[in-house]
């Protein structure tokens, strides 16, 4: 094995399927956006949810740049989710499961604002948005919705096993992959809850994102 | 309660401390690096840990975008931690517990990269550094580290209950939060262990991030 075979070292893929674009981004709450602003870059988290072929991102009008995101900025939005870790033999091979998609775009205000506030509601809160009231007008009017087309992405997936070339499999050290796995905790409640409302069995059904 | 201050809908803050600013950093294993390529912004997930007051972006030398980082380029590296869940009683008003760090500056290649690769790896892997066997000098060379210094932040927490207004409080439905909690599930053996080795005691140790 040369020198070049052996610092192969990432077991990554690109991934070009499109059914893996979207888990990712349905795994995911939080989408990082970045743009040029005054000349460098700004990067932004902002709740993000999948609603088809678009990426809806939730902000409010009174924040400065999400309105200079709104106005025609490209960004790149990366959305990453990370699995678990690989522990090699060595600190050199070891790594992090991880799945991360790469979006590139100019994000526009959607036109169908309620429609988009009820798809983000179910993606982050399933079962919810029927239970809820409607927005009021001057809510709606706070708040500014883009979406962002698919079309042009790349995601790339790391989940292989520890990748140790021949010579160090006698290590002595114990290796494998140690998942992450993400959950609620125990839901607590709004310190002035009112009549004593049970539990929503819809939570029972919820999972967060990084569970792989 | 006029509607200026009705819509005044985010429990977040901003946060001067900078132990908090460590806390977050601490708690992440990835940061989103962004920075000006092409005439527009890439933004690339990074495996991170912070090392006193630099913030180590771990890389190899075979990465094209990671060279263009290290050439000098201005970044803004964001680390976001997701906490939880905010069911309010509108869905305008539930949100989410978040803790973010935004980091700007030119990050440089450490002089010290062994001390650096030891940082990271016990930032990650706490531990399991003594436990390994040394790098090699190719796999150092093939090991690119940069280093962001802790100058010029912000750090923004969103951690408070639901913020209904007093019109809401009877709404017929349960309010609170949902905490979000990460750790790690069974190990998974490498498929080529060899000698049984046994699972390392501080793997008992090892917390993810998200936990808060």
């Amino acid at each position: 094995m040369s020198d070049r075979t052996r610092i192969r070292r990432i077991p990554e893929k690109a991934v070009t399927d499109v059914a893996t674009l979207y888990a990712v981004l349905d795994a995911a709450r939080v989408a990082h956006v970045a743009f040029v602003h005054d000349g460098g870059c700004v990067n932004i988290p902002v709740a993000s949810a999948r609603d088809g072929d678009r990426l809806l991102l939730h902000g409010s009008t009174g924040s400065r740049l999400f309105r200079t995101l709104a106005d025609g900025a490209e960004a790149c939005v990366t959305v990453t989710l990370l699995d678990g870790m690989v522990l090699a033999r060595s600190a050199f091979e070891s790594s992090m499961h991880y799945r991360s998609a790469m979006i590139f775009g100019r994000p526009t205000e959607v036109e169908d604002k309620l429609v988009a506030l009820e798809a983000m509601s179910e993606a982050w809160m399933p079962g919810r948005w029927a239970t809820l009231r409607a927005p009021h007008a001057r809510e709606l009017a706070a708040t500014m919705v883009l979406e962002l087309a698919l079309d042009e992405w790349s995601v790339k997936v790391s989940d292989g096993d520890p990748d140790d070339p021949p010579e160090d499999l006698d290590e002595p050290v114990w290796a494998g992959v140690l998942p992450m796995v993400a959950t609620f905790g125990d839901p607590l409640p709004a310190p002035d809850l009112r009549g004593d409302p049970p539990l929503p069995d819809y939570l029972a059904d919820w999972r967060i994102g990084i569970v792989s």
